[in-house]
């Protein structure tokens, strides 16, 4: 990933860039990837019954990483509310979801993995919070 | 879209749908198609300058009516925490969205349509979301 | 939805709308949600196991359709290849969803309504595919 | 990312990696996020209208390459052919996104950083296409 590149030779950035973001946005990408594979793999595990719960959990958190990435990138006008908003949404998806995965950590060397991703993320979306918060 | 059908006849479900929570899934993904046409008519505008900020919401709020639909049509699970939060955020979104678009509305029909799109997404979500409250 | 009104408002296509593609923009959307519907609905079946093919397809045509009927939305500049190469991606993936989902039709309502769905998007992505075609 | 961590423990995978697959997952999600990047660090620049097409082929760019890394990473049942199909549209949606985005690079940091990012995802579709191929 290439965020930090990217955002600091963006127009309203010149530089001046947000370490917590940029780390963010790499978590919320890298989670984003960890829910995908480990929704998959739950779903080709033999007791998949179990595993209902968490492979709804990585959808859900999948997408929400995917598109808290996508906003927390944007830098465009002045949309901090959103920001914070979906900061906020995304910790919490996260940590709903890293707790299923930890109920399975054990089995499932995928669920032990992708949990790890999510509490990664989750700190991550509470740091961008705060260093976004006036 | 047949959200209905759909949802009655999910196994969690039996027949025993939520009318708010069916027509907010719709809302969202009917606001998040006119929130990427409108992003790409303002793209399109010879002075795009000054859709600049529009152009910025109606991606961010295309992006989380998308997922808010997602998430509100997966019933497997007890993941309501989840729904509420995105309801409130994509509430938000379609609020800051519906704003500026209105800003641009006498001068850009795409802008004015959008708008009401992203009023109507708001009350659904709002409504919704006072209906999976218990 | 509200997609004629959309497109026929911007700046590019100015009323001279093209009647296939915002069918198939249509189905795209109403596809997309009935294939996350589909998913979550087989995933909260008891026999989850036989149907770990049906959600996996279900989750890749769910995604394809989402960024298709985007991509088809979007009328800012000439991307016709890209339209095209993903109306093809989006017929493909509908007719492989299609496939899966009528081998459980009598025994899962939602997948008999996924099914029609898909096909109605498939059709009408090889319908929009072939008059964008010079 | 931890693409390779999370797909070596793929119960249908069982530590029998494709490298040139695993590589194109970590470059769609990275040009996703470049794309996405650029797209808004355009926006904001002050001759927009000269970038409108760079605009409208990053988020397309984006989306395709979001999907694709997503679709590439599931590995539940047999869909190759959708994963051929969908790395042939992403290579052809970074060739065009980069050969746009290379107009400007002598203009715009964030547009020549974009072109890289683009033309190494479409190196690894390419690459992961022919890999996945009998």
């Amino acid at each position: 990933m290439h965020v930090h590149q990217m955002i600091s030779t963006h127009p309203r950035v010149r530089g001046e860039t947000n370490g917590a973001l940029i780390r963010c946005i790499e978590e919320c990408y890298s989670c984003a990837q960890a829910c995908t594979s480990c929704a998959d793999a739950c779903l080709g595990e033999e007791k998949v019954t179990s595993l209902a719960q968490c492979i709804r959990l990585n959808l859900d958190c999948a997408d929400i990483c995917n598109i808290t990435g996508r906003i927390a990138t944007r830098r465009t006008g002045s949309d901090e509310e959103m920001i914070r908003r979906m900061l906020d949404a995304c910790a919490a998806a996260c940590r709903l979801c890293a707790e299923e995965c930890e109920k399975h950590a054990e089995m499932h060397e995928h669920c032990r993995i992708c949990g790890e991703a999510c509490r990664r993320c989750m700190s991550a979306c509470e740091e961008a919070g705060r260093s976004t918060k006036h």
